[in-house]
């Protein structure tokens, strides 16, 4: 399969080069007809007889990026002193960093920020519970909780493992939504290990963001936790993909000209982001609904299903559609995959209504890719940074999380949610719609800042306000 | 009692003065006389008839704060226009914050620190545990874990009253020792929850901090956790304050001319601190110990004690000495208290031996405040930054975790608690050693320096090192 060069995989290498001309350009050329792609050359440093220069090159996995060392090594009138790959680079020593938001230089910071002064806050907030609120980190602090067992399109790697995941999540949090989020990843076996163990945490922070927690377990972690503690709880694989889906969705039926209520969709993976994306398209009033599990399509013939999946046994799949995968793509409007890479095949997109709309969201590598479809779909979206459309959660967390933090907000709320699908939806004018531009990219910035208003806003309507 | 006034009770004051000679006077003698300390003035803003600024003053307490504003508002020429105190306006909103260590500017950075590369990390730890400790957060930081229990001399505040404590505490984690410190206090009932939780998050952290746990609980807790975890455990409040206090006792002795070994302790507060103190004294070749709890001396005539007091009653108390804390100080040469306020009296003290060495280290309020023994006492220490000779375990606990990091200890055992107060107490160099100087402060940035290579070269003595 032929995938794109990309930065996931991209190598940095120190070279020097004869300082004579020509030696350069069979440099580049080397590493272009390899197919490597270089997004950066820099670094120069003239030595007289040699220069010495620093290469950027994305490559396609890591055989490629030996490939292409190789490749360097080989080339006339270059040396390669040392190269690194850029994303263990990126990620050493950790993403993030616990920084004061107050200077401790001399004794009476010291006496005010801890001892004894420090005494007197503790005491306010045991007379005045809410004053943990306003007087502590719990004011715009998040726990981003997993348990590893759903980790990407990885599966069950554990909380080590997962860690990355959930450090790069706090960067995000904090660049797009100025919301302070640390990782916190559990070792435990059960589910109800799990749910005691984030409400033994929970009073140091004002929110939780539940991430890649296996279904079913996951619905019953957000449920119990929904119900215990009093602060805002949200499970971002379901509803954050939720939201961004229903934003993305609402924008490609207007792009084709469909009606949103006529729309039929294919729904690969009943996990927590499927169940999720299935409630809120039905909650927006979706035409229908074929559910599909690794099993195939949910229809009442099945004996197998969770109460989750039976939802979309007695609420969707009107027509009754049964088989696999492939047997019920001819004719639907939409597929979207929340699933398995490869799942479905060109013939499959080839089989639905005219101007079919993907959405092939399997991290990191989608149910099709976007390559092979390319001259069929109408509107094509996936979950990777490195194409167009990517249905990112990044647009619905951050500001998700900075409303309710905002809003004072005890819960997260439907209605909160929905509102932030429209404040998605609509970042895009119908005049900038197009069919490599249906929601905006994660890097416009006012996205979550119009997200946060409107999910602050519905929280107030909602009354779930602590103040 | 006349307390000194102090900045964790300060206030800041914006006030008018009429633009005439003598009005700045009438207001720093008004207050001066009101018992206020001046620290600041300053934000002059000259406005033809008047002037504005802004005057700090220490307080003695909250009642005093109101009686110092009262004077304020009385002064003829003056106007107050707002004040806040100082303590809980630094606590606003928290004092860490989590920042990126990296940016995630553009898509290619977005696609190195999240999806799709991040996965690549991911299965790195997955496939080979310990680039956990080289690739995540798990490198440099700590959790500092409390439920509350026992909070300063607070008592039993619960978790989100002790925020403030340890948010405190992450200030100074960072600030001295360089290490990423995120405080995490439990909502727990029991002693095994507690120790659930903790196993539960160890994944996320590179060290375990306790803090604020009451006795005898937490002798359990650190023995269990330092059992299940393959990460250094320490309860601070145990082995840091037994840390600093074996530095700075080893240097008193020094300045009184006694030698350690045939020093007679009182040691008051037999709980987590006490019980630590007494260890590393006894390990240490102290001369002998009276253990004191709330019911008075530990000995063999008591049969209420739990297995950590029974020590000191078969491991010190040579002479069998009994009663109260009054009856046992006559001839001491040491009273060492981690137990409360105004626990002993200035008769205790004149009957101590010649040169008698007090350590007060109840927090907030000491067992014995500076002042009343001031022309008694050869040396006397507390645990308050705004007294001479403060016994700080900000001496202690950020170079112990950064060396136990930095070496990556799997483990912090007795030798590199040992290392760790010989560090400190040899900071101060025999021709320096004075009553008011018998530790160094905590603002030498040098001491944590020592400390953590002292740490460092002891745990790979010790063999207790991951690499």
């Amino acid at each position: 399969m032929a995938h794109t060069p990309t930065a996931a995989y991209s190598i940095s290498m120190k070279v020097t080069l004869d300082n004579v001309p020509g030696v350069l350009g069979r440099l580049t050329l080397a590493i272009g007809e390899a197919g490597g792609n270089i997004c950066g050359i820099g670094g120069f440093e003239v030595k007289t007889a040699t220069l010495t220069d620093t290469v950027v090159v994305q490559c396609r996995d890591e055989a490629h990026q030996i490939e292409i060392i190789d490749v360097v090594e080989s080339v006339d009138g270059v040396t390669l002193h040392s190269w690194y790959d850029r994303t263990f680079h990126m990620h050493e020593g950790g993403k993030i960093e616990v920084l004061a938001l107050m200077p401790v230089g001399d004794a009476d910071d010291l006496s005010m920020a801890y001892t004894p002064g420090v005494a007197r806050v503790c005491m306010a907030i045991h007379d005045e519970p809410a004053v943990a609120h306003t007087h502590t980190i719990k004011k715009n602090t998040v726990a981003i909780v997993s348990d590893g067992t759903a980790v990407l399109g990885l599966g069950d790697i554990g909380p080590e493992a997962a860690m990355p995941v959930m450090e790069g999540k706090a960067l995000l949090f904090k660049e797009f939504g100025g919301v302070d989020a640390f990782p916190v990843c559990l070792d435990v076996e059960t589910t109800e290990q799990l749910i005691e163990a984030v409400v033994a945490i929970a009073p140091t922070f004002g929110g939780i963001n539940l991430e890649d927690i296996a279904a079913p377990g996951a619905f019953e972690v957000e449920a119990e936790l929904e119900k215990r503690l009093s602060i805002p709880v949200f499970h971002d694989d379901q509803h954050g993909t939720a939201v961004v889906t229903l934003a993305a969705l609402r924008n490609a039926a207007k792009l084709v000209g469909k009606d949103f209520s006529e729309l039929t969709v294919v729904l690969a993976g009943m996990g927590a982001a499927g169940v999720a994306i299935g409630h809120i398209l039905l909650d927006a009033g979706i035409g229908d609904i074929i559910g599909v599990d690794s099993r195939g399509a949910l229809h009442e013939s099945r004996d197998d299903l969770n109460s989750a999946k039976q939802h979309f046994v007695e609420h969707a799949n009107r027509q009754g559609r049964s088989g696999s995968v492939h047997d019920v793509m001819p004719g639907a409007d939409v597929f979207i995959g929340v699933s398995a890479p490869g799942l479905i095949t060109v013939e499959d997109v080839q089989a639905m209504a005219s101007d079919p709309i993907v959405f092939a969201m399997a991290n990191p590598d989608p149910e099709i890719r976007p390559e092979l479809v390319r001259d069929i779909v109408a509107v094509m979206a996936t979950g990777r940074s490195d194409f167009p459309n990517q249905i990112n959660n990044v647009l619905a967390f951050p500001g998700i999380f900075r409303g309710a933090l905002d809003a004072q907000a005890t819960t997260v709320t439907e209605n909160m949610k929905i509102a932030a699908a429209d404040a998605i939806a609509e970042s895009i004018p119908a005049e900038r719609l197009s069919p490599t531009d249906i929601i905006p990219s994660v890097f416009e910035r006012d996205v979550s800042l119009r997200v946060a208003a409107a999910v602050a806003r519905a929280a107030v309507a909602d009354g779930v306000c602590r103040m």
